[in-house]
């Protein structure tokens, strides 16, 4: 393995950077010593994705940034909310850099802690794409419950002590009542929360911040050996001359991506 | 139920309206007396969308188009392209009037038609995200395989000729070698053979033009009795306040479809 | 499409007439203009269907009034149990006439309206037989929960006030605790209570009579485009010839239906 | 346990006894020394029942005549058609004598035996009702394939060098390509060649006739300690004074059943 | 069938034999006439085996007594653990005499006795694993809930008052709340109780002990007729000459089980 | 995260050392700069472990292996054979120091670069164990096929030239007839040929020992975040004193594991 800087960007979905500085701060503290991390937010949007529209319209504007940050060199990129928002697209835009979502970063990791997960959520309004998404990893089985708190995207920091207890409390009946033996933390919003509550409950529970990161650190080393998503079937990517011919850079806002990398 | 005339827009979301005129024809065949359709594409965007790329861009677009077509008083649209693209997502935005895709339709009158189906697609880069979403819709016990005949979407029609032969060619596969008992078109864009197929094959051919569009106009009655999509849960739709406070309408090309309806 | 007269046959799977009034009233309340309606009872058997063995009893009665309503020409039929008892049966014994079921159309139309349904029945004794349907159909992971309300099929239209309040809780129950974001009335002996409790729960509730009639109209129209149940595989008919050779029609109440269609 | 002799019924539900002798003969070279064998043929009805159509004719007389096996004090009985026609039924009718049919008894021996088996059928029509009850079984991950070798259920002992041939090369075809590791023959009358074909393939072959009969022989055994089919939820009976005042006795050929027995 | 004495071997996988002469006497009551029993405990190991670690090393004795049990002239073994501990491996070692556990046992027998079934375990640890072994079984749809009674495998029959008021309250719990038609005892321990239970809660209770013995009766008659585990795949057995190059029977406890048998 | 080194121990799970060497150097080739390898083989035990006789041989030692490594310190253990012999195990009894092995981490690497994989085995005996495991692993539906390549374990570094063909024709059929994306080399000596075989098919290839052991270097890290295996449910360790009092550790070959950490 080389003993290059592994640079890795954190994509923060919203028009918003509230979060960016905790998250920046949280991942330096887990980093490896020879990984450099940039966090970035969107510059329009919404300020929270819990809607499917929301996505919608974040959606064009984060592709453009992995495309961006596969440009410029870096190593892997965490798109960072746990609906897994463009995990997929983001597969087929990037030629080779690694991509990660927290939904399939913390579920793929519990798997290996344990034979159950629960993942406490804020609203129960997510659940229905979140078990679609769990599902299509596979692991609807392994799957225990989600356990709502009844807590918004952006409530999550505003009382922290509220959210501890809730979060306390959810993961307390997921693990005695739906027979949990890991917990998941199902919203990037929910860090700073679980080290007292695995101190508390005595299982692991896994933030859905530096769970995806550290992954993303693993996809990275992975990378050198050629293995990161394969071109073959779902994620090829489009042709660059097409994307030039129907004018997608002049009609979209594309940060200029398709400037370099002509690939076809 | 009520004799008024029951309006259905149908929309293809890609950026030219190169086949709307013959989607419109093709509907005017086989829609009820009492409905009236619309059919209309997108202002800018890719010339089509088999790339998850192309998909997200034109996705918010769609969306504002479908809400305006909800503004406008339509009973009931679909959205032409055999990924369901931007379903689940139309549904949320939508308050009442229904929604429907191909893939939907097709799968779902398929499975009340025989034991097996087999789709008929272009390319094997679409297969994965069609075979998601035929497991999220539970009926991947009953398909028996995706055939390609490696056309992209804008070949289908070119040479007509061609086109004939390779999916009778790879249906016949699919009904003796996969045991496919219904064959479903995979593709809007393979419009126009359906019938000859199914003279030739013995088995229904289902066309993704005509069955998303007859399924709406059964939503569109549906929809009298209060059946339409749930608000409780997935398809809780976000608050028009909120999307005004972050300025989504002067960030985002929306159509102006949150100027009405002031949802609270 | 053809401006003709759709006829659809209600056939009330029981020996005895009490409620075909009543479906009769309300399929009228909800038809197209140009649909024409007939119900028809049987003249022996059971007065409910709650038990294999009175399914086992009628059934031949029904699959000979399938058939006989193809001979005279009608465009669809549904079987009006939720068991959907003889309906793959039925669509063997029907050359082209499509054939509908409760349990089909319901399941069907609510996972087109939501993540999840839970359905309302009678008694617990009917659930492994429903869920064996629901799981053949593929929806077994959109299926919430059954919920039971110790009623038969001959109380629901007893004390209507007290069968209100029975499934209003147990479907509030379903929506709260199972997560239900779609309810369906199990039964078709259910009749008459979706509207109040879809104002008072405010999510959509299906009705057995209703929603596998209005599904009928559709088959009715995707047939006229050759569109109906496939006659290769699982729904092949058999042969007529055979049939006499065997002395069936003299041995069993076949209503002479295999007289006409010397189908060969 | 105790020493008296067995008592079992072989059912074929058809109306011709042509295979009566020859399926006695087999049992009785596989039978315990205190086992007694019965086997009846109905005395109307199609030849088989291949045909749903034909099941459907079949299924009543086959339930009384489960009935009376039980009102006689026969032990166990067999329904001798893979299709496992009326075994939910006839467990639903018989109060405490077990009743077995030829899939579900192969399948489940079957999966004691081997990662995986193949079911060599006659027909592609077949195909359907077979598969959708295998995975009832929750089999269906066990099930290698079907293999269909284009006879009818009359035709296996037309000539039994062709049958021995076609089930041979099928069984072939699925051990090497399919990766079946146990063959099961999937019709009754596919009976007299398991020996040879196991001899030839080296793996076990599974009979229809045999395998249930065994089976039914242990559930005899099981049912002096109590263990039959459960009484509560999808097994209970019917009320005998139901049935009576219903005048299903005098509307249908019911053999006088529900004379004894006033089950209450 | 031939007449000869069926000769069953019952393995107690565990370093003691507290619980061998029960099991014994247990045995002796249910047996066939002609068949004899012989139950033998290890001669070394933890006396329980509740835990992964204490199943490993309790494994290749196991598999040894189950060689010798083959040696010998057994007719069938059962290996006499819940966890259906090396089931799989020994019909792998075994040539040709059948192999039984109580987990296949007893679920493959409940399928055939009600739609669900509940497994009444000792402790919360016990879980995984045998749910792993249900779903690997194919029966996981069928299993309504696993009900821990906080006992371990030694305290059962400590106080037999205690065990069968806690089994009882769990079985009804599992009856009324989880839907469970047929109630398994989910380890070999808790022997004794069936009886009692099932008389009070009115289904059929599987005993641990006795249905496997009861299947293992069946697969001594069936393997007669050559119907033992295919040796085509996941059963074939390592070669004799292999195991003597590497001195397996000098550096292992093997009993010396592989000087007979000279298999290659 | 600390600067520390993280010290992983491979395990070759079986009675020689001949492959150790390659190992050491393969990994030494791809782990990070301040990682320590140590990679140890048994002193007793067969040469390979295809067969579930071998497995269960080796399976003690392998235990105590892995808890030796946790008493000297390790921060992670992967025990090197695709079957995940002992990985369940294992993590019962180390209490905090994760365990890996080569088909859960490459299933799951494989999962986030593409909808389906295949695995390249040796011999069809290989494929029934795992085909259950990566179904437990819940990644069935990802699986396109095996494809055996008639190797055993210790043929495929005798002529590396055969094997590399065969792998590449095998690879080759698993990408075009069943549509694999991903290809996983699926026993740990068919090292050194990944690097030709991707470049030559042109989808990433994942190899059986490189991929454990850098899932290990990620879950050493996540380990210090307290992130490993559960001890609440399936992983829960059984007690030292027990394990004393029943002379474990003189009856068996402990390799005083025991003497330190008096877990209770």
């Amino acid at each position: 393995m080389s003993n290059d800087t592994t640079r890795i960007k954190w994509i923060d979905p919203v028009g918003h950077n509230d979060f960016s500085g905790d998250i920046e701060d949280l991942l330096n503290n887990v980093k490896r010593t020879d990984t450099q991390i940039e966090v970035e937010a969107l510059d329009r949007g919404p300020h929270h994705v819990e809607y499917h529209y929301y996505e919608s319209l974040v959606l064009p504007d984060v592709l453009h940034c992995v495309k961006e940050a596969e440009n410029e060199g870096f190593d892997a990129t965490v798109i960072g909310c746990f609906y897994d928002l463009g995990l997929e697209e983001a597969r087929e835009v990037s030629d080779s850099m690694p991509v990660m979502g927290p939904a399939q970063a913390t579920t793929h990791i519990a798997s290996t802690m344990g034979d159950t997960f629960s993942v406490i959520v804020g609203r129960r309004k997510w659940v229905p794409q979140m078990r679609s998404t769990i599902s299509r990893y596979g692991l609807a089985d392994r799957l225990s419950s989600f356990r709502p708190v009844d807590l918004g995207v952006l409530d999550f920091q505003a009382d922290p002590e509220q959210t501890r207890e809730r979060l306390t409390s959810a993961a307390r009946s997921a693990i005695e009542e739906d027979h949990a033996e890991v917990i998941i933390l199902g919203c990037t919003a929910e860090y700073g929360f679980h080290e007292t509550l695995q101190e508390e409950l005595g299982v692991p529970v896994l933030d859905a911040v530096v769970a995806p990161f550290k992954f993303a650190e693993l996809q990275a080393d992975l990378a050198e050996l050629g293995w990161t998503h394969s071109k073959v079937g779902g994620y090829e990517s489009p042709r660059v001359s097409e994307i030039h011919k129907w004018g997608i850079p002049s009609d979209f806002s594309t940060r200029d991506v398709w400037n370099e990398s002509p690939r076809e």
